[in-house]
């Protein structure tokens, strides 16, 4: 491949579009990979294509390499397949949902599992013929509320998705493992910093899962993790480590007077100063009011949650904990259809008999003593005791993660990062299976259902993210597998330097190598050099003033260094330096 | 690549699917390449996915080789692209069309003319920057009102698209010729028998353009060629040759009693025998009334068109001819609000007086005499003269076209015959630069106007045509760069044919062959031939019941050839065999 600037489709800026946020945006542009054509929605060019197709052959290696095999499955879906899994509704304003002349209704395919499972229920019908795992690239479309960054987080996207089926749980646990193994190669060929940390299912339902994050500041996922013991989870997916139950003896509940006390912290110092009482923020319980409304429901669910007052509900996790249910905030009109509930003074006391669910952070276990609501104006309790003054419908998982809370598994303080998605691995289990009835007949003649896992990598993400972690104040930096070319060879100056250019070009191209040629007779040396910059080709090849002395200089884009080597040379070291790299 | 199909996803079908009504779509399902998902929607299995990414990149090498540079546009695509142009009505029910969260409008991408204008305006600027030609092989999608025969004609289905932008006139014939030529190579590379038709441009507008035909008795393109001189064009753009003026003296206008005449055979009958005339079905003219809506406008014009009586309406000429205008049939109470339309009796002397648009068949040239209506009932006229008794408004495309019917060019009779539409190469103009306001900077300053072409191939569709022209009795019969595999190694018996079968596709592998390997225990040597011939892999190599005498079969599915080769010799015959096809 021997792409020449003089004819390629590439003008880069200068300026940085004015809607990037994110360093990968605003390079990815600048160095005319992309263009956007609506929100969440690009254009990729001669550049970006080449990139994003390195992206999908790496990808594509590994699940051949794995054993998995490719389909490819349409992204205009009729309704029939998500209705009977319940996620035509459950998506809710997520899925794009059109008619088409007959008014027929459709989506368009924000995941596959539906598909996958009906696939193979056509197929297969032995349990000679499992296992079987099938992978797809494909364009896939999610309506997302806040399409941001570019093509990090895109309504319309390029992803690989792939599905296990296996007999057996255990069957099911190997195929996991495989594609962890297979994640694995997959990211470190492209060159990323990841973590793996245990995920919630979210709307999918099933058990065993794990995210690919690559940490960056600019991520939308928070993630914790621990020095220690290594355990790493997704904000969504921590688990609070729950404090023994404590079953002394508690003193009696009391109801005090707590005037012009409208935060924790004015109630709390209220307390301690005209009470006699000695307590902290968490020792305080916080009761937050959500409606709960079911994707395809018309009603909502009053739901309180209960949290120490030292600590914030996250809506992340609460949204995750809730789902597919969709929490909103308690209006002053909802308050007022519910005159039990006294805004400000709400304590868990009453609301068993209010007839409301009550789920309490993993904290709030039996014998526990809290200062709360008194459901009066101006009215709090202490010494209300879990368990004894209320008997809480459950846990949730819906106060903050802080650093330094303890690790669930050693104890140590817990570390907090800022992560993107890249990968999802996921055992599903068998509820796409029970929707279709995926059978499998048995030895004995007996139906076997099917279990199946799910596993995704964000392919037109990658892209990003890449960019994101790879990357200097002067431009891209690109991992040698994931760039558009292995070498990027510059002519510069007014005498034959073009021309020895191109000549060396021919011969690397004969080579084998992919070559991007700064052939333009029009640009000057600068604007050669920042585009070079710019575009990031891991190894730089300059023919400019030297020439005269027979000489050419070899620039390494990733660690920086600059050689003046022999121009007879110069073709042989580009090849030792891009072999090297690649061995 | 080894293919093994003891672990293959394929399962093949002893049934033709009940929907399948052309041999393509028929194999296609039963050889497990296809499965139907929804009306024109379907997925590609294992085998089927590596036919279309071979047909895939013979393409795009096709297209890098003659400079154009891919890049890749979103499907889902925001209204306002196709406003600018007309072509959000335009396009009438076959866009899909479907709003996002924010009831903003969207529509999936029938083509993408708008796009690649854009991107080109946001790019460049220069005349030096000229001339461009990009592509893109992308999923689209179109409405059709009868999708049919497997993914012959689809709803979604994988084109290659691409543009050409050229500063003049000239530079857009050297574009159009380079593709002309690519196209060429890329269907001969595919293994087609097809014709290049002249074209008409339906909704596009512009100027030259042609269509790649591939003949097929179920095509669903008519068109007309001539073997004396080469000629040939789609029926939708064949030009009626029209005679020469007639300007001698004609009788007059004589209007003749004819009841029960309902047909031109009973009128011709009735005025030979009553009226003393000696005339054919070919001197009426019979005058067909429609209503024309354009999309996007409430009210339809009402036209009538005059042809030959001894001719029907070809309604897909009329709707070329017509096109963006829909024609419809002119129904009883539209009669009802025209009383000076006198059903079946209806004569072109009365339509300029009604103020109504009258366009007539090519052959109704100035001076020529004909029976037509009288505009009373039971009535008809003789001697009718165009040019004197009635004006036509213009002429029009309307009336079919007959073996026979004299050539254009040469005038010797031509040739009908049916085809499917694989590739289109299309000399667009200025109509979409105009919609961009798409300039270059000239030398002097000033802007020109760029000027386009717009060329497509099937991608998908392509492999439906080669199945539906490469096929026997038995199955599929791939040319080989289409094929899934090169060779297709078949061990069969109780002994360690497999074995051995497994060996050879390995060594075939490592040899550089595209391999697939029945290594299935549990099949009958009945079922794997029986596949085998489906499958319609090109060199097909047997280790079955002569493996004791150290012997292996070679057949050559596509000249039928079958003969017994020493088994030593096994992977050198074949990899003989598939070198020998690709030289």
């Amino acid at each position: 491949m021997l792409l020449r600037m003089s004819t390629l489709f590439l003008r880069t800026l200068r300026e940085d579009p004015a809607d990037a946020e994110v360093p990968s945006h605003r390079l990815l542009v600048r160095a005319g990979y992309v263009r956007r054509v609506a929100p969440g929605i690009y254009s990729w060019l001669p550049l970006g294509k080449i990139v994003l197709e390195n992206v999908a052959r790496i990808v594509r290696e590994e699940m051949d390499r794995m054993g998995a095999q490719e389909v490819l499955f349409p992204a205009l879906l009729p309704r029939e397949y998500y209705e009977k899994t319940g996620r035509w509704t459950e998506y809710g304003d997520t899925l794009f949902r059109l008619k088409d002349r007959k008014k027929a209704d459709y989506l368009l395919g924000p995941t596959h599992e539906e598909l996958f499972t009906d696939m193979v229920k056509g197929e297969y019908s032995s349990y000679k013929d499992y296992p079987v795992t099938l992978y797809q690239i494909q364009t896939k479309y999610r309506d997302e509320a806040r399409p941001r960054a570019g093509i990090l987080r895109g309504r319309e996207f390029v992803m690989k998705d792939s599905y296990s089926f296996d007999l057996d749980d255990d069957g099911l646990k190997r195929s996991y493992e495989q594609h962890r193994d297979a994640y694995i190669k997959i990211f470190d060929r492209l060159g990323m910093n990841y973590k793996i940390v245990f995920a919630m299912s979210g709307a999918m339902g099933g058990s065993a899962s794990e995210e690919f994050l690559a940490p960056t500041p600019t991520g939308e996922d928070t993630f914790v993790h621990c020095r220690d013991c290594g355990y790493a989870a997704n904000a969504e997916a921590f688990v609070t480590p729950a404090p023994p139950a404590y079953t002394g003896e508690r003193a009696a509940q009391q109801v005090l007077d707590t005037p012009d006390t409208p935060t924790i912290e004015t109630l709390v110092d209220f307390v301690n100063a005209n009470h006699g009482l000695g307590i902290t923020a968490a020792d305080t319980l916080k009761n937050l009011v959500v409606k709960v409304t079911t994707p395809g429901s018309d009603t909502a669910e009053t739901l309180i949650i209960g949290i120490p007052g030292d600590r914030e509900v996250d809506f992340k996790r609460l949204e995750a904990a809730l789902a597919p249910g969709e929490p909103a905030i308690f209006e002053a009109d909802d308050f007022a259809r519910h005159p039990g509930l006294v805004r400000g003074y709400i304590g868990p006391q009453i609301l068993a008999d209010l007839g409301i669910r009550y789920l309490v952070d993993p904290r709030v276990v039996s014998g526990t003593e809290w200062v709360t609501g008194a459901n009066e104006p101006g009215k709090h309790a202490a010494h209300v005791v879990a368990g004894r003054d209320f008997t809480p419908d459950g846990t949730i998982e819906a106060a903050e993660v802080r650093a330094g809370d303890p690790c669930p598994v050693c104890g140590q303080p817990l570390i907090i990062d800022r992560g993107i998605e890249i990968g999802h691995i996921f055992q599903l289990g068998r509820k796409y299976a029970d929707a279709a009835e995926l059978d499998a007949l048995g030895p004995d003649g007996k139906p076997i259902r099917i279990t199946m896992g799910s596993y995704g990598v964000g392919v037109s993400r990658a892209v990003a993210v890449i960019a994101e972690q790879r990357h200097d104040e002067l431009g891209l930096v690109w991992p040698r597998e994931v760039a558009p070319a292995d070498v990027h060879v510059v002519g510069t100056g007014k005498e034959n330097q073009i021309e020895v250019a191109t000549r060396i070009a021919e011969e690397l191209e004969a080579a084998g190598l992919r070559v991007l040629l700064d052939d333009r007779s029009s640009a000057s040396p600068g604007v050669k050099f920042k585009d070079s910059e710019l575009l990031g080709i891991p190894t730089v090849l300059i023919v400019g003033r030297g020439l005269s002395q027979g000489l050419a200089e070899l620039r390494d884009r990733v660690g920086g260094a600059r050689e003046e080597i022999p121009l007879a040379e110069a073709a042989s070291r580009v090849l030792a330096a891009v072999q090297a790299e690649s061995a």
